[in-house]
C-alpha cells in the first residue's frame, strides 16, 4: 500500500473533523452582540477541539514519516485512531451546550483517552515495521507527553465528577504542553531528514 | 486520464462520507449519560459504517494500482460505485433511529449490495485494461469474500423480514471478514510491488 | 502558480459538493418503506446532480491537461465555475422538496447555464495561455457539446413555465449526451498524452 | 515537516469552509420564486465570504511557495490563520440573517480583520526561515494591500455602527483591491518561478 494515499485520507478527514465543528455553533436569533453570549462555551470548546486536533495532526505527520511500509495492521490502527477522533465534534458540542456540566466534560476526555490510546496502537504498529529503528527510538523512547497526557485525561475525567471547570482546566494544559515543541523531538526529526535528503 | 486525480477524487469522496456520518449523532438535551441512552444504536451504526468505508477504501486503493489506464468505462464505473457509497450516511441514520426495525435493517443492506455490484462492475472495467493481467489474475481468481459478500447481503436482507437483529449481525460478520487480511492477496499485491520497484 | 494545487483544491470542492447533497435526504420519520415514497423526487434529482457534477469534475480534468500556466485570469476563472457549481446542492434540494414545479426547476436549469458560461470562460481562458494550441484547437474546434448544452438549458427553462417534467427530461438528456464518451475527443486527448510520454 | 503535507491540509480546510458555506441557504418552503427573496442577502454574503476566502487561498499559495521549512512556528501560525477562516461561515449566516444589522457586520468585519493579523503572523514566521529572502523582500516590501486592508476593516466595524450598508460595502471594496492582480508581485512571482526552474 502506498503511504501517500494513507497520508492524503487522514489529511482528508482531520480537515473535515476541524472544519465541520463549526457547524455546532448556531447562528443566534437577535442581532446584537448579546445573543452571541450563550455560545462562547461553545466556541470556548470549539477552540479547544481545534488545537486538539491540530496537534494531532502534526504527530501524526511525524510518525507516518517513520513508517515504511503501510501493513495491515498500519491501516487499520490508523482507521481506528481516525474512528475516535471523528467523534469529536459530537463531544465538543454536547460540553459546550451543556455548559461543562459533569457528565459531558468526561465524555470529552473520554474520547481523547481513547484518540491517545489508538495513537499509541499505532505507534506501536508502525514501529514493527519501520526501517529508521534508530530515529524511532530516539523519539519515542522517554515518550513522556504521550504516556502523561492519558493519564491526565483519567485524572480529568475523575475530577469533572467533582469539578468539571477544573477539568477543562486539565483539558487545555495538555494542550498547552503539546503546542510547545520539544527541542529534542524536532533534533531527531531534523537529523533524520538530513540524512535522508543526503543519502539521495 | 491521470490515475492520481481520479484517487484523489474518490479518496476526497470516501473520507467525506465516513466523516459526514457523525453529523447524524445529534447532541441530545440532557447533561446525563442516561441522555446519550437513546443514542447508541445509531453509534452502532456508525461503527459498522465506518468499518465498511474504511474496508471499501483500503481495497479501491488496491484495485486502482492494478489500473493502468483510466478509460471512460473506468472512470463511470468509479463514479457509479462512489454514488452509492455516498448513500450510506442515509441508510445509516434511518437504521440507528429506527431501532433497527426491517424496512431499514433491508434499505442498509441493500446499499451496499448496489456497492458490492458497482465494485464488481469497476473490477471488471479494469481488468480489461490492466497491463499486470498476471497479477490481476492471480489477486482476483478465487474472489471467495467479493462473491460471498453480496450472497450474504441478499441472504440479511431477506431475514430482515423475520428478524433484523440477525441481519445486523451478518453484516458485522462481512466486515470481519474483510478485516482480516487475506495472506494470499498480500503477498501477490507485495510481490508486484516488488517487481515493480525492482524494474526501476 | 502551481496547477496541482489548483487542481486539489478543485477536486475538492467537486468533492464536498457531490457529497454534502446527500444531507438533503432526511430520514423518514417512519419505519416503512413507504416513509421513503416522498423522498423519492429527491433522490432523482441527487441523482442527476451527481451526474452533473462528476461530468464536470471529468471535463475539467481534460481541460487543465491542457493548461500550461495558470495565470490571474485562469485562477478567477476556476473560481467563478466552481461558485455555480456549490448553488446545485441548493437548488437540487428545492426541485425535490417541491415535487418539479416551475420556478424550482427553472432554477435548477439556471445554475446549470451558468456553470456552462463559467466553464465556457475556463475554456478560453486556458486557451490564450495554453502551450499546446494544436491539441487544444483540434479538442474544441467544433464543441458541439459545449455549445448545444447551454441552449437546451433555456429551452428547458423557458419549457418549465408550460411542462417542467419535460425540462427535467430535457436536463436527464444533456446528461447522457455527457456520458457518453466523445471517441473524437478521447483519440485527441490520448494522442495528445502519448506525444507527451514520448518527448520525456 | 513536509510542505506538501501542510498545504494540502490547509487546501482542504479552504475547500470545506468555502463550500460549506452554501448549507446556511436553508431550502424556502414556497415553489415561488417569491420565496428565495429572503435569501437574496444570504446569497450575497456567501459571494462576498466565497471571493475572500478564493483570495486567501490564492494568497497562502503564493506565500507558502517562499517557505523553505515548515518550522513549530510556521505550523502552528498556519494553524491559527485557518481558525478563524473557519469561523467565515458563522458570521456570513449571522450578517445574511439579520439583514445586515450593526452587530452581525461589525463580527463580520472582526473576523476578516483576525484573519488578516494572523496572515500577517505567517507571513513573518515564514520570513524568517526563507531561503528565498531576496525574493521575499520584493513580494512584501511595499505590502500596501496587507496594511490597507485591516485598516479598512477597523474602519468598516466603527462605521457599522451608524450605516452598516456602507461596512459591507468596504468590504466588498478590499475584496475587489485583492482580486485586481498585482503586476509588480506577478513579476515578481515569476521571475522566482523562472529562477527555480532554471537552476534545475
Amino acid at each position: 500500500m502506498n503511504k501517500g494515499r494513507l497520508e492524503a485520507f487522514s489529511d482528508g478527514v482531520l480537515a473535515i473533523v476541524i472544519t465541520i465543528m463549526v457547524l455546532e455553533l448556531k447562528v443566534p436569533d437577535g442581532a446584537e452582540f448579546a445573543a452571541l453570549l450563550p455560545l462562547l462555551p461553545i466556541l470556548g470548546g470549539y477552540a479547544l477541539s481545534f488545537v486538539y486536533v491540530a496537534i494531532y495532526w502534526n504527530n501524526h505527520h511525524h510518525l507516518l514519516s517513520l513508517a515504511s511500509r503501510i501493513t495491515p495492521g498500519v491501516m487499520w490502527a490508523n482507521m481506528h485512531f481516525l474512528f475516535w477522533l471523528t467523534l469529536t465534534p459530537f463531544v465538543t458540542e454536547w460540553m459546550g451546550r451543556q455548559s461543562f456540566q459533569s457528565a459531558p466534560i468526561m465524555a470529552y476526555g473520554g474520547i481523547f483517552f481513547m484518540s491517545a490510546v489508538a495513537y499509541k496502537i499505532l505507534q506501536q504498529q508502525i514501529s514493527v515495521t519501520t526501517i529508521h529503528p534508530e530515529t524511532f527510538k530516539k523519539a519515542f523512547q522517554r515518550d513522556v507527553k504521550g504516556i502523561l497526557s492519558p493519564v491526565l485525561y483519567v485524572a480529568a475525567i475523575v475530577i469533572a465528577l467533582f469539578a468539571p471547570v477544573v477539568s477543562y482546566g486539565l483539558y487545555a494544559l495538555v494542550a498547552l504542553m503539546w503546542i510547545i515543541p520539544d527541542r529534542r523531538l524536532v533534533a531527531v526529526f531534523e537529523a533524520n531528514h538530513e540524512e535522508k535528503t543526503h543519502s539521495h
